[in-house]
């Protein structure tokens, strides 16, 4: 690489903006994890790096100041239904702390065939052996959780995981029903709920689950990467078990996750988040009018119906036959929202689409409808 | 706890400050990570959750806008004299990564007695059986890489590691020869740069390491977590394996590691942090000239003499001494330096003493010279 080109890459890290920043966002990843005013101050003032362990001695989640000691004792296992909680890097890394102190080499573990791929890769790189419960195939692709039954029988898995709702459908399978199965075979039960815990009332307790998962960047209003984890007093032994030459440091958090600005922005999300998983009816009825408006223009919606979350995934054959005949090909479609002041399909993608109603407002999902409907016609 | 207690913490959470912000800096955690003007931006343009991946097509390291594409394979790797670079949520993390990677269970390693506490805790959690090459005691801690040889020779060791320099002491030992031992013995060789990547000029090809680790919220202007691994390319296959089911997400990151802020206040703070280490000599002769300052007053420095790096060490007698006969104890002297916009050493602490000068200039440097004296003479 040339001088010239070097100082070009440079000066372009000077001023990077965000094209989509303030966009009205239906872009599943992201609709959760908008921040809050409150969170958006604590960035600033928690900015600078390891600031957040001004006061530490010795444990992260033990710091007093800021108030992350009370954050994670006393605010967070309630909010969870767990009796103890701690912080990770995000939804995978706790699953990854998960299995790496639960399971040996060559264990079985059984998961929805809807998961997260992280948790395909966490196991790979376990060397687990990965059982999968396949779902209900087209059109609504449900986890039956009977079907965990036979493959326990089969294989004597180490764990069982449920990703609750996946991210590919938004379904929500019946989580409590897999908790009565997992005790009467006394079998460790992860609930993955990166898409449930900070957006809907979910309670590791109520559900029966040994573990919950919870992504912050992605459904706790915070920035990333950040991530919560609760277990059953029982598992703290095992999961944060202490360095035996560090006696304040978990050996699976190699001592402090994180130790960042993210945790700060959490926190200080964290009472409108708490407050916004009781309105979580109403973000169903809003999803569930959201895609009956989008069917009534030739989207043909995926998962679960009646659906029961904001994640929604469509056919949509009119965008990729439109894409079939026009230079841009697939991503016309991303251009004439972006230029609609709308952010959320990924672009190119034109078959199927993906898109969230959790923080759009029915004004600005009518508007969404309105576009998609002015840019079938403008095409077609 | 009571609803109203449970109000009070949730209040709490609602305008966090940190009454450090803006002080005079001499805390060795965190001179090397406050943030640019650039960085301050980018925390805002990139503070919701997930932004960052606004235009993934699967893979973090290869996103184009953000510039992460650019930052992680063309202008990091030459940075750090490796062949390739990735980014990781820390050093520990790094490290962690390396060791699971390229040991079994059972695996000797050898490390320097100075490492960070976190070698230990990841070589724990990997079952990995820690050798330590001894250091030389007090009063300067000194580690001799020759010490390597008997060790390698008798424990037939997966991995070298040299944390260079060491976080107790600043020491820089001889990086290069134990490079050339490593060569010799063939075996993999990992320095853990915390606190020079980003500080001062540390070359992996030049040390003839088959890894540098770096930590962006230690020593590269960023916020935290966020870090930096360097590797020869020999090493891409093992350590950044793809996974055989998702061919562009690499095992070990779980797929991506830092998605999110942090990535983004290293990389514009990254054209600052690449000139700064140019002024590394400016530097060492302001920590040399503080040090003896210090000395003037009573602090006896530990570690090398003279010293070549801003963290340093020393016994404080006198603070001890005073600190038995007052009500605060220990604390006298945080509050007194609190009042005088000094933060640095570790509230409590009087025996030791750890600061670094790499933020303070010499202008503040002779103001907390003058406060330390000043408050010697109060209490004296």
């Amino acid at each position: 690489m040339g001088q010239l080109n070097k100082n070009k890459l440079l000066k372009n890290l000077l001023h990077m903006s965000r094209q989509h920043r303030d966009m009205i966002n239906i872009m599943p990843l992201q609709t959760g994890s908008l921040l809050t005013s409150a969170a958006k101050e604590a960035l600033i003032e928690f900015g600078d790096g390891y600031s957040v362990c001004d006061f530490c001695l010795g444990s992260l989640v033990n710091i007093p100041s800021p108030p992350i000691k009370d954050f994670v004792h006393e605010l967070l296992p309630p909010f969870l239904g767990a009796d103890i909680a701690t912080i990770t890097h995000g939804a995978r890394e706790g699953i990854f702390i998960i299995m790496h102190s639960l399971t040996h080499p060559g264990d079985s573990i059984i998961v929805d065939r809807n998961r997260h791929y992280t948790t395909t890769v966490a196991a790979e790189s376990l060397g687990l052996n990965l059982i999968k419960v396949p779902n209900s195939g087209y059109p609504e692709f449900k986890i039956d959780v009977n079907d965990y039954i036979p493959l326990i029988e089969e294989h004597k898995p180490s764990m069982l995981l449920l990703t609750y709702p996946d991210g590919s459908y938004g379904n929500l399978p019946d989580a409590v029903k897999l908790g009565e199965i997992a005790s009467k075979y006394n079998i460790p039960y992860i609930v993955n709920g990166a898409y449930s815990v900070g957006r809907m009332p979910v309670n590791m307790t109520e559900i029966g689950a040994d573990f919950i998962i919870g992504s912050a960047h992605k459904s706790m209003a915070s920035a990333g990467p950040c991530g919560v984890l609760g277990m059953k007093e029982k598992w703290q032994e095992i999961v944060l078990r202490k360095s035996k030459s560090h006696k304040n440091k978990e050996i699976e958090l190699l001592g402090c996750t994180l130790r960042g600005v993210p945790l700060v922005t959490l926190m200080a999300s964290f009472p409108h988040v708490m407050e916004r998983v009781n309105l979580w009816n109403e973000q169903v009825d809003k999803a569930q009018w959201f895609s009956s408006e989008l069917g009534k223009i030739g989207f043909i919606q995926l998962g679960e119906k009646p659906h029961k979350h904001d994640l929604l995934a469509f056919e949509t054959p009119i965008f990729y036959e439109i894409s079939q005949h026009i230079r841009e090909r697939g991503y016309f479609l991303y251009k004439e929202l972006e230029e609609r002041g709308i952010w959320g399909p990924q672009p190119g993608m034109t078959k199927t689409t993906k898109v969230s109603s959790f923080a759009a407002s029915r004004e600005q999902l009518e508007y969404v409808v309105d576009s998609f409907r002015t840019i079938i016609n403008k095409y077609s």
